[in-house]
């Protein structure tokens, strides 16, 4: 793990120009630090104040008054990071913030890394790993269901639940052990067949846990979606509809667009990562060559296709062979059948057999398409599982330790089914019990930490 | 006055993303509002907590939780308001800062237009107009003389200078107004003679401080400066290097600068709003033409003017037609001989009788530079000045109100010399004390309030 020992100090708001701005410093030395930097309008000593109390006073860089403000001591362990943290507020100037921030430096702290104060906040037990990726998940929501499920009763509903099963097992390996600790003894409180049975529960409510991700995911990290289809369909057209503004260019000349453009646009609760594609067809023009590459790329990638087809010009063999891999696609896939606003040479009835789901619409009036943002939440989201009550997995390393524990679970009951030795047993009942704990970072390693901090801003 | 009643609420920190922002809540109901959108952790009513004490607890939107922060409630008048004030710390991601920004407008704050909260403070006398420009000052401050010229402090010294000359005025005046009373009882202290030498006192210490806004100007405001020349002479590369960046595109093509560039650029203390120019010269370009235009009507509006000479190249007659308006320019002209790292056609010897100050440079170099610096730094402020122990005016409106009293005084003074009634002196003594009564906002208009709040930003 990167260690960072000492008093360390950043701006904790955003960069930029507003009213107000907070520098944040913690570790041992905060107090000392701030005494050196800010002069209370009372005259009191700063070790004097009452805890949490909001003190004003002026911040002086090199001796000289740089800004009043506020100061406020959160003495350890009753803070953020279970240090002494000191949070000093000054008129939110790009300037006189970094002024300030340099008055800290000056006084003894070090620059915080991105992330460090919510590292120290779980390092010193003040925040599990869940809450800590939840802190990073809702400071980068961009729909509200993110915000929902970053929120504190839904990390608390996740932690009970895990913590809930982690207890079971625990109890269940706990017969386990002294039956293999005192065989003669009969110290055992449930039979090889009771604890296998309740093994087997436990596995039914982690896959049931485990099936969450799938909603958990639609909505924090979202899902790459492209809107696919021949040139001159209407896709950029269509792409822009539903995003809701001009992201992509929109020209009556086939092979406009060439970059894959990618935005977020929310279905419901739901998220995905939306790129707009090259029109899809063999060409010379060596740029559009690139682009119809890369589409291809994208289209490969992506878990949601939005195909889409022209309904005001006959069906010809590339909106065939566009059908067929629609037809084929691993993901979900839906057929937009655009331009509804025209005279249209075709219509549902004459898709081949099997096709995905078709939605008639029109990127030029809007029709249709909200029948295709509900179906696409439908699609991509648990509509039984409440926001408000139930308990999600939000993160790929929670789902991923999910499955390690079920895999463990599942050869544990195994071993019980098969009559293997106990203690054989036991052990994969223990790496279970070890991967349940790593949701709450109890046992996780120093590198998954660091990864999960070096995603952070600075100052938080 | 645009009067804005009732509790209003704003994001306070700067826009974007940060570990914490900040959304404050002023006004009679914002415990109210805080109450309705914020549940502390310990279970206490927000009412039952000690004042401007911090408390942790969950921000909610519509009865749903969005997230977890800090609550700081000042109760009037100990506030920046000096009304009840509530600030609530959540994590500093833009969408959930609007989520609870919407909490406090759902439990019943309007939104705070910008400057609203300074405005009030102002209004509540929590800070002089001075203090409220100060704010604005600092929060757009580049540099730190800007920074160190808007702090507490040197308002302070500012706010007792113009008290001291107040009072002292106004001493004068009560003994002016006794003798109009009372004249029978020879009941001023003072005879007129003596009330004329006090007045003229007085006005040579308003024109010793009316001096200080020069310097005051060019470390807050910054002077307006235009880099001239005809084409090909480094004109942008001068520009940039000055910058210490690529802002100007600089190619060997004469004519290749068009539009005017306007960046700040620290001199010292002082700061220049320096902007490049395109070379003035006759030319068939309509484009490259407009571009001289706009030359020369930057040139007409600045106050410094940096005339680029190539000394690697003999005098024209083009150049000696700049030198000539060099040597008129109604402001500070220097002039830059530039490419001094090439083998050079003349020298300073060679320039007219009573051309602006010279110096020899080299964009491409950097020789030459710092003496340019020091010798702006020196035309533009008061060296004699000090940020740290000086009372300095900052803005036009403290300059006018200056030279207002001292019109006003002069008046004043004549009046006292000439004999005219006691009362006619008198009044234009009060017309005096009147203006400087300004300076701090005692007697300001409305309008004039509008004007100052109407440049701030939302949030402050």
């Amino acid at each position: 793990m990167i260690g960072h020992v000492g008093t360390v100090t950043a701006v904790s708001t955003p960069p930029g120009k507003g009213g107000v701005a907070v520098i944040r410093v913690s570790g041992e030395n905060a107090l000392a630090v701030a005494e050196k930097c800010f002069v209370p309008k009372n005259g009191k000593a700063l070790s004097a104040l009452p805890p949490r109390r909001a003190v004003y006073g002026n911040i002086l860089l090199d001796g000289e008054i740089v800004d009043d403000g506020l100061l406020l001591y959160f003495p350890a362990p009753n803070s953020y990071t279970g240090e002494d943290v000191v949070e000093l507020s000054c008129h939110g100037g790009p300037l006189l913030t970094g002024m300030v921030l340099e008055a800290t430096l000056k006084a003894g702290a070090i620059m915080a890394p991105p992330g460090e104060f919510t590292r120290r906040a779980y390092l010193a037990g003040k925040l599990s790993l869940s809450d800590a990726e939840a802190v990073g998940l809702a400071i980068d929501a961009v729909t509200r269901a993110q915000v929902r499920l970053s929120a504190e009763d839904s990390r608390d509903r996740l932690s009970s639940a895990v913590g809930g099963i982690h207890d079971r097992l625990l109890t269940l390996l706990s017969s386990l052990y002294a039956s293999i600790d005192y065989p003669e003894e009969d110290l055992a409180d449930l039979s090889r067949e009771q604890v296998a049975e309740g093994v087997s529960s436990i596995l039914s409510d982690l896959s049931e846990l485990g099936k969450t991700y799938r909603t958990g995911r639609a909505i924090l990290e979202g899902v790459p979606a492209a809107v696919a289809g021949k040139p001159n369909v209407g896709k950029s057209a269509i792409f822009n509809r539903l995003l809701g503004r001009d992201a992509a260019i929109v020209t009556e000349i086939p092979g406009t667009t060439r970059d894959v453009l990618e935005h977020p646009l929310p279905v419901g609760r739901a998220l995905l990562r939306l790129s707009d594609t090259a029109g899809l067809r063999e060409t010379d023009d060596p740029v559009e060559s690139i682009g119809v590459e890369r589409a291809k790329t994208t289209i490969r990638g992506a878990e949601v296709l939005l195909l889409v087809l022209d309904t005001s010009r006959p069906l010809e063999k590339e909106d065939i062979e566009l059908l067929a891999l629609a037809k084929d696609f691993s993901g979900a896939a839906v057929l937009l059948l655009n331009k509804s606003d025209l005279p249209s040479a075709w219509g549902k009835a004459d898709l081949p057999e099997g096709s995905p789901a078709a939605f008639t619409v029109s990127a030029v009036t809007g029709e249709g398409f909200a029948a295709v943002t509900a179906h696409l939440e439908k699609a991509l989201t648990d509509e039984d599982l409440s926001l408000g009550s139930d308990a999600i997995l939000t993160t790929a390393r929670q789902s991923a330790a999910i499955d390690a524990a079920k895999n463990d679970l599942s050869a544990c009951l195994d071993a019980l089914n098969r009559g293997v030795p106990i203690d054989a047993a036991a052990s994969m009942g223990e790496a279970a019990l070890a991967s349940l704990s790593e949701i709450d970072g109890r046992t996780v390693t120093g590198e998954i930490v660091d990864e999960i901090f070096s995603h952070f801003c600075v100052g938080k």
